[in-house]
């Protein structure tokens, strides 16, 4: 279950803060039963577009992750919550809700992961095709 | 624009290769005109389900993020390219395709980040819900 967040006319101070999402990062996954495997990576994006400016982090829970970028200065910020095991969408929409201030928010829950899986045999693959994405890359 | 790719019937082998999971984050935005803004982050993953092994990757690009999440014993993989950006959503796809073995995808275009944002004004909060909620975490 992956529940993908956009959130608009969210409060300007919170949305630039690092801290605020690093501790969003660091304990939300415990709050909603999931492990996270590595400490929360947190950092701030200023680019050429300088209203564009804003935070971005994420952290890796057990096969899937929750990630934040935020937009100050727009009022915006996107949220994903991407887990194999099921979790109360709506719950955790309305807390990501309170939690960031938002105002009004667009969210989609898409059925993927671990717990949508058929038994699949592994299947030996002949790749001269991905060769050739190689060069690309 | 965030393409959401799900692969099934993969190559097991280069699921386990944490380098092939590096090189594709490392190099991949590139390829599509997007601007990493850290070093991917890659690590493996054993939990508690052996099968369930594997190994997980991100990278932060301008405003947005790139992620990977396999399951070698499964032949599946999850990937994830969400950018501020527009890019060529059906190209990207074919390409992850080919570079992972992917024998069959399920795919999804999720309209969302700057290019459909609405300018809104930033809204100040008045927020004892966040504090509520920060109270849980």
């Amino acid at each position: 279950m992956h529940l993908v967040i956009d959130g608009h006319g969210c409060d300007p101070e919170l949305l630039s803060d690092t801290e605020v999402v690093r501790e969003f990062l660091d304990k939300y996954p415990d709050a909603i039963s999931m492990t996270k495997i590595m400490t929360p990576h947190v950092q701030m994006y200023n680019g050429p577009v300088p209203e564009d400016w804003g935070v971005s982090g994420f952290v890796i829970i057990a096969e899937s992750h929750i990630s934040v970028h935020t937009f100050p200065d727009r009022g915006y910020l996107n949220v994903d919550v991407f887990s194999c095991k099921e979790f109360d969408s709506a719950l955790a929409e309305a807390e990501i809700k309170s939690y960031f201030g938002i105002q009004s928010i667009d969210s989609r829950v898409i059925d993927r992961g671990l717990e949508h899986l058929d038994p699949v045999d592994a299947v030996e693959v002949v790749s001269g095709e991905r060769e050739a994405v190689q060069q690309r890359l």
